[in-house]
């Protein structure tokens, strides 16, 4: 099969790279850049050197229905929802990793985004591409809306509880800290190395536009709307997400029964990986891999649960979970080019 | 006025020289250490090469009370208990950087601390360390027990409100993020540069040591006994706690109004800085330095507060409030010897 | 065919297993370790959860022989030289990770290990496993003295040259920079995170182990007995070794001839890149690789050789080279298992 | 005295604030910004909230004069050499912290800096200002050129043997390394977080800006031109530069000798330690202090001296010899401002 990439400059774009040219059923014939049209991929990408060396196209639907057989959108958000339709109107299979076709109501874009949704028809016809809640949409799917790393980090370490409708949702807190490659690879100065390194901090407290995507998927385990206050901080590392979480319980529970109920609940699943006690997750753990790490934990102080969720925000957050989609959309095996060991030290 | 530090190899040790070395008022007449004795300071700490070098003595009561006026223990939990004592019995005055003399309940010890205390009447004398609440008993105090890094941290993001009896404690939980400099300067696996660098992990989940002394102390502020959730993480950085606290009000209030009570509460306290919206805090802006930083946010979407506290875990969190505590006992101006402006970059 | 790794609890160790979990000809059959005997390895290594969980054993020569084909050795220096013999007398291939059998004159091994030589006779028998330079006889080996990650980094910089003839040895200077990994898994003070980050120094300055083994190699590539100033640094991160190495040359030439004379050595190598100017080595570029990057640049005020080497000290300049060998030594394609993107960022 | 600083945004105006609020006979009375004119501080360097206030001026000649009694001017070159020339002519004492007025020649600024100097006459009335080599006409000079990061540490580290005539100029490389806050506050490429953290790289080899600027003092120092080979590398750190440097001798000389050399050629200097062996200098030793700290290391087999050079850039290399400079030029103790313990951990 014969994938392409529009956007290939950034971190999600490269980390695509990456993990197809481990994959063994898939040729990458297609690659696209606005501002390096032109120019071979080590211009952008230095690393790609004598390994991966395609020009950089600029974005042709044409071009992308004779070259490809499913696109990955890596584009910003706001381009993305204008190039996606014309792709799918050419007939083309679509992962957007982009936030665009990600929530299902265009009035929550618009509030959350600050911009208005100018494809809103495609918001229905869109899968959430979390292969562990939606395999068998997803096999069937035109268009894959691709997690946001946040979201996936969250939505994993809860969809079993929320599932089973025993979380007190109003009592719910996502306290998370993410690596700065989630933030992307144009320059700025909270990203300036002098001022993030040796530090660190939140930012949009209560305010992060990854929160109606975490809601809107939970509500939809829930089986009722869902709310809850979510905290994104910023970590002086390149990648990683750690997601710590508190909640009540409706229902009374132990630690090991929480624990079997995730067993079950991930039976089978390779990438998510319930950690046995008193091992806690770790973001190294997981580093340039496609795993989420839980760790579950019950303060018996407070009646309290905490759910530790660890992931790479580029590869399970991103790029990884986006070729698990294509695999299951393609019809290879769903690990196909994902099976590589964490990266650690 | 001459004062001592036993204990002096440790990064509080070493610290607590920065600071008195730009003292104006004392002299650094004692310092010991029990692996380097004999031994100049600079063979420990080689910054102090050519501007302070001492000869580390041995602990000796009797050294330390014909040279001293105050000494300063940096000893280890569980040792200091031991010597502490021995210099009040001798009638010197004592600033414990340890843990021992924090919590006036020896059985508390015992239960977080797992360890018998050996001197329980000194915890009903000493008084906890915490100038911005205790400022006139730690004046006329022999005996002061310097409260830890994270319950500095924790105590001051919430005194105002405890004090006012608007915390809704069984919904508080506390999610703090520590530097790695708070672990003390013994080489171990999980602060072995390749484990910790470029990762993020939490530990001692909902069980860490620290969680009595700030219920302690919240608990005299809110008038009855009150405990929450608490667990800490670890940062890839060498200095810096930043806390991020998550609770419900007891009454309804405004962010503004809940502003105005800091600011009553904190009015002509000098380290203690609460951030004018849309500024939050960061570690990096205490780097170095005794400050405090507080961020206020109401999350309106759930009415929920949530409180934002940064420090430095070897200034504000050990050594320079030692420093203010003995400025308080000796009769110096309080900021005497603190007045640096946070290193940033 | 079966492989085993002995002492797999170290960082080569586990980045062997890393490497040969990818490796589509090869099942790993014996992983021993002494200090985690009995215990599955996600014990020592918790990334390897769920993916990698042999048991490790004790080390035996009997079970080694009778459960693999090929061994990597990844104990210490001075443990090494005690076990390979063992393996090679019992009839097993072997690849020696350590420095034990890197230098062919005992000697030479005494004076810079400080330590008695235990097993000469193989001294001999070992090939210096740097493929680019010994493919041939590796293919043929049985003994195989892998690298260290300085050495590679040096020899491949140079190799071109020397053996050309046209290097002024005298004048030569290599100055090298490497992250800590290297230094292996056991805590020290060095390597104490709140003393490593954000600092930076040099260390055994002019005296380090490694410089006989490139003296070594290059005087056989040279022709003559050469020897040279290296003086390594500690960079404060995980991976990356960069060598800035300077040289007068003894016959003119122009920086477009000396990089014809790599470009003509190379060909036809796939792990060492030639970087076309102004592009220069980057550790970030090569970093979780197999990679060599150089950088070659004539500094004509001075009528000076400037050359750069960029390498992932635990990939190349170890395990990475450790599995090439292999590869070499039982038919396999050179570049199985080993043909990953950098990782960046 | 009163002070100002005219570019008070960078990180050079930064420290310049830092060091100067702790300086006992100055006040600063003007600082000006061109990007945060009318703006308070605090608005853009945050960590100065309630410690340091002032509002950012417009530049203004006449403003300075009525203000202050010396300026600082942390202006980027090119900027400075518009700015320096008016402020001098209405009569203010002028350090510059760019490299504007560093080279006699103006040629060699416009070769090395591609720019026509604007001012050419100025640039024999400024002193170099190195304390350590010309105190006595700093004292004296209306105009310091304050010298660059990479320069102070290399003619430090190099002018007793260049005074003493016993280097072999032709064979000196220096090889120096740098944390990231030199290249300066401006967001790039380079810096961003991701792409700098992890990572090590050369830069500029062999062609470095601030190269003339050090050939020329110590080509004075040696009583003829020389020149060598200078190349920077960009540290994983935010402070902190160590030059390492390799150069023949013209006589036969110990290790112990050349060390009474540097021991007598820097007698009584505060700022310049020469560490006993085996300590070698560590950035971190000098970490946001003035120190610049020497080793010296005979390579005996190759009969080469190796000598290690360590400081702050921001202090030492910037705003702390800016300090230093203010002192002698109006006539403060030469350390007042300066005496601090070096910032570790």
């Amino acid at each position: 099969m014969r994938v392409g990439i529009i956007g290939v400059t950034g971190y999600t774009g490269s980390e695509l790279l990456r993990l197809l040219f481990s994959h063994r059923g898939v040729e990458l014939t297609y690659v696209t850049s606005h501002s390096f049209t032109g120019k071979p991929l080590p211009e952008v990408h230095p690393h790609y050197l004598g390994i991966l060396e395609p020009v950089c196209r600029p974005f042709s639907v044409g071009e992308a229905v004779e070259k490809t057989d499913l696109v990955f959108s890596a584009l910003p958000h706001g381009e993305s929802m204008e190039a996606v339709p014309l792709l799918r109107e050419a007939g083309l299979k679509v992962i957007d990793l982009s936030a665009d076709f990600r929530l299902a109501d265009a009035d929550l874009y618009l509030e959350w985004y600050k911009k208005e949704h100018s494809a809103p028809p495609y918001l229905g016809q869109a899968v959430y591409g979390l292969p562990e809640l939606y395999r068998e949409e997803i096999k069937k799917a035109s268009l894959v809306a691709n997690p946001g790393c946040y979201p996936t980090s969250v939505i994993l370490a809860l969809a079993p509880l929320a599932a089973r409708g025993v979380v007190d949702w109003d009592t719910l807190v996502v306290d998370a800290k993410s690596g700065t490659s989630g933030a992307g690879r144009v320059p700025s100065q909270v990203l300036h190395f002098p001022e993030c390194a040796e530090n660190f901090r939140a930012y949009r407290v209560a305010e992060h536009q990854h929160t109606p995507e975490m809601e809107q998927e939970l509500s939809k385990l829930a089986g009722r709307k869902v709310s809850f206050t979510f905290v994104p901080h910023l970590l002086p590392m390149i990648r990683g997400i750690l997601s710590t979480i508190y909640t009540d319980l409706t229902v009374k529970m132990t630690e090991e029964e929480i624990r079997d109920i995730y067993r079950e609940f991930y039976r089978g699943e390779k990438f998510v990986r319930l950690l046995p006690p008193p091992l806690l997750v770790e973001t190294r753990n997981v580093y340039a891999s496609n795993y989420c790490d839980l760790s579950i934990k019950w303060d018996s102080r407070k009646n309290r649960l905490i759910v530790l969720s660890a992931l790479d925000n580029l590869v399970k957050g991103a790029a990884g979970q986006a070729v698990q989609n294509m695999n299951l959309m393609l019809g290879f095996k769903e690990e196909e080019g994902l099976e590589m060991v964490p990266l650690r030290p």
